[in-house]
């Protein structure tokens, strides 16, 4: 087989392949693939080719679409970069996957070029017209004759970052017949219609914004892009161009009803994952006959392991549905051992959408895989009629906005500050996000204050990484084997009668239920970058 | 992974798999998986297993479902017999496919019993209470544990018979990656959804019957069975049942429309293949909104080459449409040449719904594959959006009612005759069937009427392939080399001024436009069997 692209431009050349919502303008999947074989043709002039690992630090714009096409139509392996990140947690990616090249932009081109400081080896491509000397613009790249790439079912199409539980950022490999499986095991649960409209406000970095590129090329239908998430633009999107399917996490989808009420009802589903769907949102779905589907997913798996349909979710509160075809989820005890049904377990899953293993870290694949499959970390039950519910993580990673973090990562930021003994970092409960990010923090002295913490964060961590809540104690509590006991930080932090370090103003201004130390009113900024961030792996 | 049922038992438990459409019985996946379960032991139990070839000699019923599905879930590869075969025929497919083990019911018990004879070897398994004492009955049978096969994409599912053009019967093999492609790439092109329902008045022995079995358990949807095509009462059904898709050869869809005027608008598309659709149908069903789409296909690419969709049908008289994803169709001249776009070729197929081959016939493959794909034989073009439109065969195969007829086989019996020197064998145009089987014969003296010639063939062709007309000549139109020229045989066969040999009282009745020697009137008769057997291949 060629790239999904060319044969989707051979089986309807004239259906619509695409639409920016923020102009309206179209490409049909004949001038898409006229324009990925241009864009590929003018890569193998850069030498790009099958061996590459292309890097693609990209925000949301038309371009990034064919970028995605052309790195399949090369047989070169696509890694996707988090625009979001600090340049320090991009250099560590970019070493770890091997990226031989990157692909950047006008608004990405400074990143890139922190990014690859270290690794000057690392050749800078940009769309626009680049502001440093040492970045390639592609429209002066010689286009040059390539093969396009054939490919098995096994080969690597992907390497994509997760932020794993050890911290440590891990590449999950994702070959033509995961990303293939998940789109045919998709349209099996969710249906697909010729005539779709899937609208896609995540980014592109992420599985959910990803995944619909790849199943509409497969379908033949339409990718609606949006650049940036604003809730009632990205609603009235849903009307104006007929869409019938969205991704989204959930505080995309309680923004856009908050700004709109309900959406069109051109909706066939609202696919919702990345984070636990609140049973209030679900029950709001329910009221204005907005077809949820909340979904049970990660990158892992090429996005979803089960998915409810929206009559299941509104009569089965919690639930995400019952395994997509192909898929099987064993709940197992603390030894391995399946559980019963209705019983508490880990979800250890199988079947053609799981990836073959981390790239280039055997220790992980290992301790991720058993017999059975991949050990997911959640925790959750199966109900009589085969139906999911996920009720925690056996780890401790933090799912705040659809995105995960890591408290180990943050303690290890945290424990690179002098003025910093130890640290412990949970997740609090949010009504927006899901969760947020907290950090218990002992200091060496009584000098330090939640903004030093905060900025010292800044510029080390992705801004959904950081702290929300930062409170200051003498001793974190342990167990006697020396474990933080997280179930009592989490009470230090939430308790009514904390004593809050900083922030005097804030505390003074008389708020029953004060505002902790750090606690920042961010939300405006965060909400633009962070939010349409969501999903994640999920969707 | 293992059977589909299985793994669309763990998906979707509760939906409905398979209504019986003559009382409205149900049955949801789990009963589904059950009862085929039961069956596969009950099989086990007669010792079949992964290395059998069963046989599946059996009118429509519901344990026919039981059985498609069983043979996958014990790994053993089915072989569906055509039940309108005479004794002899079938004997020859159960030879020449191995088969080595046959389930027949009440109505096939005494044809698979003839049809076996010669083959005392083969064991023969009836599902109710058999006559012939050594006919096994399945209610006796004891289950075995057996263990769920396990395969891979290029593994054994069917072999499945096709005319083919040569004279000989071809098994053809379709893989589970065939038959998993094809159901993918159909769901690519029509849509499905959850809520779909299948009906299926087709026969389980043709592609057109047997596909929609393994794609609705792939999608999770329903199949409608029905036992006998009835023009009126299966237009009915899909009112009854809320139909959403059904598979139809061009006769039956007339008659239904002759009996009923439309269909329900629960469609959402009529899958119509197999034979040619005649533009004064696809233009009926465009006046009254029957969703048409006219699909091209054969055994041997798993069904659907390309489909039309009902706006481009109905647009563009006489297309077939794009070729599906996936499937690449090369138009090429008499030396393998591509020809270019509006020029007639012959059309070459590749893609993953290609079979491997012809079991057991490595002359028959290498003769139809190419480097490009696997030569049809049917002749078309394709015009600037792709779209393929067929024109005729390369070879002389008859298509009557969906079913192939090979002319080389009708004469070959017919020159078993003592009174017959030679014979040749055309299709003409017939409003019913599409084409019909005509027969040009030198007599070796006058006593030989067209009766005897047809009491002749009856006894050893199916009804489909009988001669519906058979005319006399003292000598057969041949080139300077002595093939025979078809083009003047049909010219004979169709001159009003012919000489009709026998009939006279027909004849004598004063039809300006005679009825020809032996072109018998049995419409009604051949109605009830031929034409619920349609399809064929191309669905």
């Amino acid at each position: 087989m060629n790239d999904w692209l060319a044969h989707r431009a051979r089986a309807t050349p004239d259906a619509t392949a695409l639409v920016w919502a923020e102009t309206g303008d179209e490409w049909t999947y004949a001038a898409l693939d006229d324009a990925v074989d241009d864009l590929a043709g003018r890569l193998a002039g850069l030498g790009i080719g099958p061996d590459d690992h292309l890097g693609m630090l990209l925000s949301t714009r038309v371009e990034a679409v064919r970028v995605v096409h052309a790195a399949m139509r090369l047989g070169a392996t696509l890694v996707p970069l988090n625009t979001r990140l600090t340049p320090r947690e991009l250099d560590d990616q970019v070493e770890l996957a091997d990226v031989t090249a990157v692909v950047c932009g006008e608004a990405t081109e400074q990143l890139a070029v922190e990014a690859t400081d270290a690794a000057e080896s690392v050749p800078l491509v940009s769309l626009d017209e680049p502001q440093w000397e040492h970045v390639e613009p592609l429209s002066a790249a010689s286009s040059e004759p390539f093969d396009r790439a054939d490919w098995a079912d096994d080969d690597r199409l992907l390497l994509l970052f997760t932020s794993g539980t050890t911290g440590d950022p891990k590449a999950v490999t994702l070959t033509y017949g995961n990303i293939y499986s998940s789109a045919v095991a998709s349209a099996f649960r969710l249906g697909i219609l010729p005539e779709d409209r899937w609208l896609v406000p995540l980014s592109l970095y992420h599985m959910g914004g990803l995944a619909p590129l790849y199943r509409s090329t497969l379908y033949g239908s339409t990718v609606v892009l949006r650049g940036e998430f604003e809730p009632g633009p990205t609603a009235d999107d849903v009307d104006s161009y007929d869409v019938t399917g969205v991704s989204l996490v959930p505080t995309m989808l309680k923004r856009m009803l908050d700004s709109r009420g309900t959406l069109a009802d051109s909706l066939r589903f609202v696919l919702l994952g990345g984070a636990p769907a609140p049973d209030s949102l679900v029950e709001r779905c329910r009221d204005y006959h907005v077809p949820v589907c909340p979904t049970y997913g990660m990158t892992e798996t090429a996005s979803q392991i089960s998915t409810a349909r929206t009559q299941e979710a509104v009569e089965q509160l919690g639930t995400v549905g019952q395994p997509l075809f192909g898929t099987d989820v064993t709940v197992v005890d603390e030894d391995g051992e399946p559980v019963d049904q209705g019983e508490l377990g880990e979800f250890v899953v199988s079947g053609p959408t799981v990836t073959p293993g981390y790239y280039h870290n055997p220790e992980a694949t290992e301790a991720a895989f058993s017999q059975l499959g991949l050990h997911t970390g959640d925790v959750g039950y199966r109900d009589e009629a085969g139906r999911l519910y996920v009720r925690n993580r056996k780890d401790d990673r933090i799912i705040t906005g659809g995105e995960n973090v890591d408290p180990g990562e943050v303690v290890a930021v945290l424990r690179e500050h002098p003025g910093i003994e130890d640290a412990a970092v949970v997740g609090l409960p949010d009504e927006e996000w899901g969760e947020k990010v907290a950090a218990l923090v002992v200091a060496r002295d009584d000098e330090l204050t939640a903004e030093e913490v905060e900025e010292h964060c800044r510029e080390r961590l992705a801004g959904y990484k950081l702290p929300r809540l930062v409170d200051f104690t003498d001793e974190l509590p342990r167990t006697a084997s020396g474990t933080v006991e997280r179930a009592a930080v989490r009470e230090i932090l939430t308790a009514p009668d904390r004593v809050d370090v900083a922030d005097a103003e804030e505390t003074a201004a008389g708020d029953a239920s004060p505002k902790a130390a750090g606690e920042t009113d961010e939300r405006e900024s965060r909400d633009e970058t962070a939010s349409r961030d969501g999903d994640d792996d999920a969707l």
